[in-house]
């Protein structure tokens, strides 16, 4: 990354009720007052890395080049996992060595990843149940002033990943899962929509027999299951206006295949 | 609207868990790296165009001269509803044809509205999932960067509106409901806060029978209900320090009765 | 205060779903276009005074000198109760005088407070039920553009406190309560950091009977009760990977005590 164009994002599990993003955009304005703090999420699931990996898929990639992606989704704080700055071509990302990088590591080239290990980078005081304000949120306001990630500790080469389902391809038939549900109950598949480019499909979620992709949301009815090319790069399933996770009663894992049927 | 400002609020159904708002700030920063983004609301009940409708113009007419607004509550995703800009002495307003404007419209002059259809203020990619990365955001980034509504595309000369349930007056008894409920429980019906200017009303709503308006919340005891001259222009039924929708069971399309009695 | 540095933090219990926070940023860029608005948090527990301060306490003071706090959590609005600014060596504070201030109060020397009364620092019509926007957003916005609080109206020299609770310390014995339950279920004590900063102390809490304090979660294992140093000053109690208020039945006003075993 070249050069650092004053952007912060947010990502955490914090909630918006008990002021713990607050604490960390204060830290960070105090240390780089110029800072242009952006909120991405702060109700992922509680400590679920996979979710919060995929949500930074989703939204850092579309900052300009430049930015610092800082996010929080801690279960190890506390442990000798360690904070972590990783540089790609465009983006820094400030986090905890737990996996999050899981997505963007899948499809960004990794230049390099640091230790955050200087304690001139960190708050004098460090407590042990809340790093986002104690190192992680001063270490993005430097980042974003302009500081190297070299400078933050020493590399770090074997970052920490969680397991990515990979969907299996036989023929043309093709198993996958569910990898997530969104807050309109939308279910993400790991099937490329690349993977469904030709042809008719079937697709079977449990006692769903649904075939497709259609184009749009709007070639059924409404009420009607269906599914289609995702904007994540994924297959979807989805009800039209209606919560496909809560009538279809699944969630995160769940098998799904999709089986040509014609060309 | 004479010049933009910078400023682009964003109002949306997307929810604080999954990213989406975050991919859409992402675009925007992308294409216009000095926009001042200002979040207005994102939990807004699902797909719920009359309650959007009436958040845009809670929040939107109280920002300064040269604001793009940008919402994004849009069922209607991918089928051939409208992308529109909309134009008022000043303000604009970026988002799907479906109604969202109805209050806006109903109290603002709408100088000119434009669809959005040039592909240079787009993504190069559009998805048929996900308008408001893909068509709205850069749409509302270039407007903040003062392109101007007639260079998005062609006029649209009928906007769609949502029926909004206007209130009935005969003589001193007039007839409303329930508009909206506020996450106090508070609820605010369709009567003008001017139509009670003057004397003693009895209100009814279900088996609730009050008497009003008074002044203010400390008029009553903790726990008593009340009706109100409401924030928003409108008549407001609420429960000191409590909950009223949940305690006099009632949601929005409730009909409410008031009528004069004394002077 | 020396000077404003144009940052306005916005706390309050308005949620994300009625737009009355995006109603207060706009009156607040109407009045000084080059405010700085920072969100703290919106979703505090409604109206509960005490679980606001808290959050103010944790999130302001790591804010820079010269930054204006605005919060609003007012069940008594449109009562008698004042509208204050408040000023301490780096902060001023915008916010109901009713106990807001409590916590900052205990640690902050605070230098003065004077009544948000003068009209011209309002907006011209004032609500009885919404002073977020009519009073506290534009007095945040004026008081951040350079206006010193005397200006604001008469000085107020009794602000409102909460009760705090204050922990008894008889000997190697402390009785203190939960102040606090955060997102995660974690429980706050009433109880200084310091006061267990020597031996192996016994925690007592229901039915429940914990040793420590432990240095970090991850010296117990995934699912057990532990308590440690807290982020905020006080002890707090905790389920590793777990929720300790809901595995506990626990909420705030439960007693809590620790007694020393040993040195």
């Amino acid at each position: 990354m070249e050069q650092a164009n004053g952007i912060i994002t947010l990502t955490t599990d914090f909630g918006d009720a008990d002021g713990f993003v607050g604490a960390m955009k204060g830290v960070v304005l105090s240390r780089f007052s110029q800072a242009h703090l952006v909120d991405i999420a702060h109700e992922l699931p509680r400590q679920d890395v996979l979710a919060a990996a995929m949500v930074l898929y989703r939204a850092c990639l579309q900052f300009p080049r430049g930015t610092v992606h800082l996010a929080v989704v801690d279960p190890g704080v506390g442990s000798d996992r360690a904070g972590i700055i990783a540089e790609t071509r465009d983006h820094l990302f400030v986090l905890p060595d737990n996996g999050l990088l899981t997505l963007i590591a899948r499809t960004q080239n990794i230049l390099r990843i640091h230790r955050l290990e200087d304690p001139s980078y960190r708050l004098s005081e460090v407590s042990n149940t809340f790093h986002g304000r104690d190192i992680f949120a001063p270490a993005a306001a430097h980042a974003a002033a302009g500081v190297r990630p070299q400078k933050f500790g020493p590399e770090l080469t074997d970052p920490v990943m969680v397991h990515w389902p990979e969907c299996r391809q036989e023929g043309y038939r093709i198993t996958g899962e569910i990898v997530a549900v969104d807050v309109y109950g939308n279910l993400t598949t790991n099937i490329p929509n690349s993977a469904l480019s030709n042809g008719s499909w079937r697709l079977q979620l449990g006692e769903w027999t649904l075939f497709g992709p259609i184009g749009t949301y709007s070639e059924v009815d409404v009420g009607a299951p269906l599914f289609l090319h995702g904007s994540m790069g994924w297959v979807e399933i989805a009800i039209r206006e209606g919560d496909a996770a809560q009538k279809m009663k699944v969630a995160a894992g769940v098998e799904v295949t999709i089986e040509r049927v014609s060309h």
